[in-house]
This record gives structure tokens, C-alpha cells and sequence, in this order.
């Protein structure tokens, strides 16, 4: 898989490439990462990238032009020319797409090219979404300086994803989000710190009551945090483990 | 404003300090930002600051010690002293928080001091969540390395909202979602490209139609991505500008 960032800093992502799951995905060879700067395909004098709005206003926006030059470079393929089979896909990062979640997530790793282009400054000529982008990804409703760190969080999500990078050692498949329920309370040494001990269950040995336990607690923080993502049919495992709360009075929606 | 993050990988944010508003607010003196590695607070023998999780289990699990530590030499408190009259907020990003959103920002933005908790391996001992932080916070629905891009995203957001960072030149306040409304689409020059025009109005100079246009793109985009945001008491000029858009049948919910 490779993916694309589209980006008028490219330095800012240094430090990511270095860290995180991408370093271990590329290690790999199973990702390659690269950061192009629309800068780079400004054909003005002073590689000018952002102007003032249309219909006046606060700020800068940035242009059309250097971004699909700099897209069309990275999908290699000049607009006339036909898509290859390889499956791509072109997405910006702003306030008005649909919110990434792991289902997206997981969608996007299906990909072989991934294009993510960053908005900075007030904003970004629309034509770069209305004739561009295959879609628009927010990643919640807060405003940002710009589109890198939504950008980091979509290949770092995306990157976990992909197949053979997480070792079976690894324990991402009992995360939060992969199952629809959250993760219960975990703990690791010292047993006792400042008064506060490690649950006695976990420390027994005894297997069953252990996985037990963590599903029990693992429903009701999910009852207690996010009750809607228990809004679905339940496993057998999940609603036995509900009917012995409930007879200890401890299941209370 | 001081924020402190609580990493054990201080060198992914050197170049976000570099970039972004937290530039722009540490030079105006408006914010202090700094990192302090849990790892210089583990008093064992190879400075281990995982361990693995009580009752089994794949992956690794940080340690509380040396966090309650590390946050307790930011915050400068010994746990037995009171607490001085400083607003401070102890703050754990993790899958299991409330989703941070734009009114978050705006009151963590009210604080003297915020401590940022970075998540990273398996989890983090739950006496961290249980003992040391006043609230989790999670940036979404997906799973991440760690907490150090979320904490990223949650500096980023709240140092927009310091008073007197965002210059009155900026248009931040026209932003989407500080208004409870998503912007209409904007462009800047070339006026034409690729056979596709700015929308003549913007070109009009006509400045009561290019408000009351901009108005009408912003409610039909919203009606159309996040008509949630419409679930409320709206404005004289929004019902105006609705009245006119059904008077063109454009208005369809």
C-alpha cells in the first residue's frame, strides 16, 4: 500500500514516520509513505500557493491548481489518461466529510494508494473537493490549525489495518472499536500502589473467572460510557454474562 | 496557559511545537508547552516503564508509578499538599473518554494548566484512570498507536481558543463549528479553471448578495452532511434565508 500526503509542511512529518506503527509498516515493506508539497507545482513567481477569497472575507485559501497538479503527480496519470486497475482513492481532510471511524478505517486498508490531501489557512478552493476528491473525512467537530494531524491520525489508523503488520503477539485485536464494546480495566504491577490493589480475580490464576471478570467489567463501562454501541443482537457469551450482573444488581441501565 | 504532555516519546513533538498555533501562542507568550518522559520517573533498574497485564493477556501495559509521578512533578504538588488556587486538569486520552468536540476546547481553554496523558503499548495500569485524572478523553471512534497524535489534536484546538492568539485578521471565528453550522464552499483565483468557474455571484462585488448566497450554501451543505446541526432554535436570518431557499424548491429535508 502506498500512501500520499498532500502537504505545504512537509517537515511536520518527520517525526511521525519515525514513530508509531508507519515505521514498522514500511520496515516491513508493506507501506510506503511520501509527503509531496503543492508548493512544488506553483507556477507563479513566488511559488505562490494561497489567495484572498472571492467575495471578500477573513484570510487565505488555498489554490486549486498546485493541488491537483501535485495529486495528478502522485496517482501518476495525467488526467486525460485512463485509471489503472490499481484501486485509489482521494480523500481531504476537512470540517465537512463524514467522521472517521475503525469501519472506515478498516475500508481504507483496502486500497493500494491512498491520497491524503491537508488543508491549511482558512481553507481550500471548493473545486479541490467538488471535482478532485473521491471523498471528505472529518475527523470530529473541533477546528484545527490544519489537515496534517488529521491526515497522521488516518494513516496511523489505516496502517494498523493492514494485514501482517500488527504481530499475533500484539493485542489489537481485543482494542476498543475493533469489537463493538469497550475494553474493560487493566493492570500491571506493582500490586498494591499507595493503597490501591489489583483486583483479587486477576491475580488467582483461575483462567474462567478471569474472562469472566474482564467481559463483565468490559459491559458495564460500556453500559456506564457508551451505552449506544450496545444497541445490537449480543453474543451468548455477552448475555450471560449480563444476567449474572443483573443478579448481583449490578446491571442497571 | 501551561500544557504538559506526558509521553514517553517527547521527540514526536518537536516539530508540531514548530508548526501549527502552538508556534504562534509560545511566542506570544500566551502558552508554555513541554514534554516529560514517564521513563526519567521509573526507579528500577532499566528504567521499565511497562509491564505485563495481571491475569494474562497479549501486549504491555505503562505503569502508574512513574505517571503519577511525572504528573505530579508538573503539576509541582506533592500529593499531600493542597492544591493551590490554579485551575489545573488532569486529562487521560484514551478509547474509553467523552468525545472531544469544540465546546471541550473552549473549556479546557479556561485552565491555567493542562496535563495531557499519552497512552501508548497495550494500555495504561487503570489506577491511572481510577486515582490520577479528572477526565478521559477520546478523539474518536477508532484505534490509534498511542495518545500522542490525540494529544496533539487537543493542544492544537484548545491553543486557537487561548484569548488574543488567533489575530483579528484571521477569519477562525467564521470557522465551522465554532458556529453551530458547517461553511458554505469558497474559492479563490483563477477565476476559471479546468472549464470550472467561480460562482458569479463572488464576483459580483454586490455585497449583500454574496452574504445572503454564502448563508444559503452553508444551510443547504449542512441540511445535507449534518442536518443534526440544524435540530435547534435557528437564527431570524436562517429562517429567512430557509424561506427563500424553499421559495426556489432548493430547500428539501
Amino acid at each position: 500500500m502506498k500512501i500520499d500526503i498532500i502537504s505545504l509542511f512537509p517537515e511536520f512529518f518527520a517525526a511521525f514516520f519515525d514513530h508509531s506503527i508507519i515505521k514498522r509498516a514500511v520496515a516491513a515493506n508493506r507501506l510506503t509513505m511520501a509527503v509531496t508539497n503543492p508548493r512544488d507545482f506553483a507556477h507563479n513567481k513566488h511559488n505562490q500557493v494561497d489567495d484572498t477569497p472571492y467575495g471578500g472575507g477573513a484570510g487565505m485559501l488555498m489554490m486549486a491548481p498546485p493541488i491537483f497538479e501535485a495529486v495528478e503527480h502522485v496517482l501518476g496519470v495525467k488526467p486525460e489518461l485512463p485509471a489503472t486497475e490499481l484501486r485509489k482513492r482521494v480523500i481531504f481532510l476537512g470540517p465537512t466529510g463524514e467522521t472517521f471511524n475503525q469501519a472506515k478505517a478498516r475500508e481504507l486498508a483496502t486500497y493500494d494508494q491512498l491520497v491524503l490531501i491537508c488543508g491549511h489557512y482558512e481553507g481550500v478552493d471548493y473545486r479541490v473537493e467538488e471535482h478532485l476528491v473521491d471523498e471528505t473525512i472529518s475527523i470530529g467537530d473541533f477546528v484545527l490549525t490544519g489537515g496534517e494531524l488529521p491526515a497522521m491520525i488516518v494513516a496511523d489508523a489505516v496502517a494498523r489495518m493492514i494485514p501482517g503488520i500488527l504481530g499475533a503477539a500484539s493485542g489489537a485485536m481485543e482494542d476498543s472499536f475493533y469489537r463493538p464494546i469497550l475494553e474493560g480495566p487493566q493492570y500491571t504491577k506493582p500490586p498494591v500502589y499507595r493503597d490501591w490493589s489489583v483486583p483479587d480475580v486477576l491475580r488467582s490464576g483461575h483462567h474462567q473467572n478471569i474472562a469472566n471478570w474482564r467481559l463483565q467489567q468490559a459491559l458495564l463501562r460500556t453500559l456506564k460510557l457508551r451505552p449506544d454501541l450496545l444497541d445490537r443482537e449480543l453474543t451468548g457469551e455477552e448475555e450471560r454474562a449480563i444476567k449474572e450482573l443483573k443478579k448481583q444488581g449490578l446491571w442497571n441501565p
